[in-house]
């Protein structure tokens, strides 16, 4: 099926223009070829950014390593995007459409305890306190990936039919409380106009699944994330005598468990996955008084953005009749966090045999994730497309890996020539598609 | 009705022993002109606690004072029983029942704001904190009217048909942490022997009822309080992924909403009333993580004591399953507090008419009170009767007094002198009817 599939796409390229098959041919040998070549680069880069993390919003000496990479390169940078961000534009020397490729800078605040030459050794203040700071989310392979791809594409510039731009993104992980940053800021500072981005493609580095393997789903990839906080309430009272009060507690119980029911009656699971779950309850003091208030803080994780809404107005109701029905009053708080990672249907399916191609049989169909991540915001602009690159070390059983954000994180590096190779082709595949 | 009552009860008396009958209206004459008499002592001594608040256990000059009085009565007198409480013999000189009456001596960590000439300005320490004190439950009236019986009967003791024990009784509000105390520990220390005490009487001066009413209940009157904690165990994971933890607080709150089914469902309410209110809840740390636990405190309240150890039973049994149904654990940590403050019915049958008499048309039946009193640990071992004495200001109205335990608590100390007529009625009526 995916060979057949390859095999349709130059068949129509074949039909359409003769020196575009040929182009495409030659543009995947030179990808491959290429990636190969400036594999131990890209390997490079990435132990240098490794070994000198930086938190969201603060990636200063990370930005100038990238922008004087990008100058070296000789396209148009734009340094100071949202911050921090640093934004590469390579024109090429035939018409075509832009596409954006965006790479994650920032760090964690989480020690490194992988033990490596170049793991860091570096602190920074985070709310108020200083602590070590890791790329534990492989933020750091993203950004080598992506000047790989810069080089290799800067390389052939006069053939390239289209323009990339290359958009190094601060702060997915979240800025600093009272700052604003990352995808959503880059947006608002017009980071996809001028030349308006057709289209943009990034990837994320994952140690659970093997190294090499690409995982990629059409639609609803990562969640939307929705913080929500419910105050109920009551009327304080002994707890000997619930009937002379409103007790917030057990109209809290009931919240809960209608909250449950929004997903288990009132969502239809068979569109999208969705999860909502209470992460915190704080109610009353002692055992014998009825407390006037009980609040619940909780997450809301949805896959598709209509139900995301309706599941926001869902919760709303739930909570509100509950609380109406036992005398209590209840404030719904629902603070709206990143949106879905929604991978566009139609560009998924037809990039999917550009996937294929690098991954082969390691190209698997992923289900959805209820993370969430800050490309989304591009994707509600225009039609992007989202992946994940395994990359679990081959010296230990898959399920001993380390997950992203521990301090044990490790990626397997080999899997980065693989991403490259992946970014490139994607690029490729879709100017000449779209000339 | 009552005054039916009264006659059947004399002509009972009448039929078998002619000077009893006498001798109950002397004894009844009496009571009522000597109360009169010494309602100014009463209100004096009353005072005089009131002015030297001491809280639980700690209650030093009060037990000097108490001692002191009995003895000037020439009654065998026992300190330190229970730390500070204080026992008086009176033996009558005539052959008949021993009568235990009780008065609770300690004040409450309450500042005093009735602002009266003899409002308190003592401080004490309290769970490590110098706070103020006063007797914001009004056990100085109890201590108070108890001395006028003493006086009173002391006076007649060569005609008195029994003997009477005056218990009082340190502690009730609860001991300081890790001590014992209270009426528990007097009757371990053997209070209620040598002589064996037959019945004990006690009364609470009720702010919230009018001065002079007099309430009383058969059965259930006060409740048995008990401490519960839940904590349930489930397993932690974020809060996208539920399916990859236990969730303890969805669990907990079916436990909630199942401690209400146990009294809605499965408590026979038609025999007595039960409470159980959950007064605090904890759990988790932030929206995105499902905690690893979850732990609810609450009050259970009964008056029975059959129905007491079913709903413990129910309790465990509910949480138990409910958790396991989650795939969660769950430790029920139930700690018995007072038992039921129960009236034997066939003693309040008894001496109802008693009470009549004093109070006339102002004696009440009253609903049980879900509070807890520990005059119920004298109750487990010998026939006793609990009963309030309405204590309301005249100055205010009724639905505007100060409830118990608040710091503008406020008697109409012209109460008291029911109150005296009360215990010192119930003695000699009990007395005279079981020689």
């Amino acid at each position: 099926m995916p060979r057949l599939v390859i095999i349709a796409l130059l068949a129509m390229l074949f039909a359409t223009n003769t020196p575009a098959q040929q182009s495409l041919q030659d543009w995947h040998d030179y990808i491959d070829e290429r990636a190969a070549t400036l594999h131990t680069q890209v390997v490079g880069w990435r132990r240098h950014f490794h070994a000198h993390p930086e938190l969201s919003n603060r990636e200063f000496d990370t930005a100038e390593t990238i922008a004087s990479f990008l100058h070296s390169l000789d396209m148009d940078v734009t340094t100071g995007v949202a911050h921090t961000g640093v934004v590469g534009v390579l024109r090429g020397g035939r018409p075509g459409p832009v596409v954006g490729l965006r790479a994650d800078m920032d760090a964690l605040p989480v020690p490194a305890r992988a033990g490596l030459p170049f793991s860091p050794e570096v602190t920074s203040e985070y709310l108020g306190e200083e602590v070590p700071v890791s790329h534990a989310c492989g933020h750091d392979s993203h950004m080598a990936m992506l000047m790989g791809v810069a080089t290799m594409l800067a390389e052939r510039r006069e053939a390239l039919p289209g323009t990339v731009k290359f958009i190094f993104q601060p702060a997915e992980e979240g800025t600093p409380p009272g700052e604003e940053g990352g995808a959503e800021m880059m947006v608002a500072e017009g980071v996809l106009t001028d030349p308006d981005v057709d289209v943009i493609f990034g990837q994320h580095i994952w140690t659970p699944a093997p190294a090499g393997q690409i995982g990629y789903r059409p639609a609803g990839t990562m969640a939307a994330a929705d913080r929500f906080v419910i105050t109920v309430h009551g009327k304080q009272t002994h707890g000997s005598t619930p009937w002379t009060g409103v007790d917030p507690i057990t109209t809290a119980a009931q919240i809960v468990l209608g909250l449950n029911t929004v997903v288990s009656r009132q969502t239809e699971l068979t569109k999208a996955a969705a999860v909502i779950s209470v992460g915190r309850v704080r109610a009353g003091v002692r055992n014998n008084i009825i407390p006037e208030q009980a609040e619940l803080i909780g997450t809301i994780r949805t896959l598709d953005p209509a139900m995301r809404d309706k599941i926001h107005a869902d919760i709303r109701r739930t909570a509100e009749h509950i609380a109406a029905s036992q005398g209590a009053e209840v404030n719904v708080d629902i603070q709206r966090g990143y949106p879905v990672t929604f991978n566009d249907p139609q560009l998924t399916d037809a990039m999917a045999p550009s996937l294929q191609r690098v991954a082969g049989d390691r190209t698997v169909r992923i289900d959805a994730l209820t993370a969430a991540e800050d490309f989304s915001y591009f994707q509600r602009e225009v039609p992007g497309l989202y992946f994940f690159l395994g990359a679990a070390p081959e010296d230990i059983p898959l399920e001993q890996v380390a997950p992203h954000h521990t301090p044990d994180f490790r990626i397997n590096e080999s899997a980065m020539q693989t991403g490259v190779r992946a970014l490139a082709t994607l690029t490729i595949d879709y100017m000449l598609a779209n000339r």
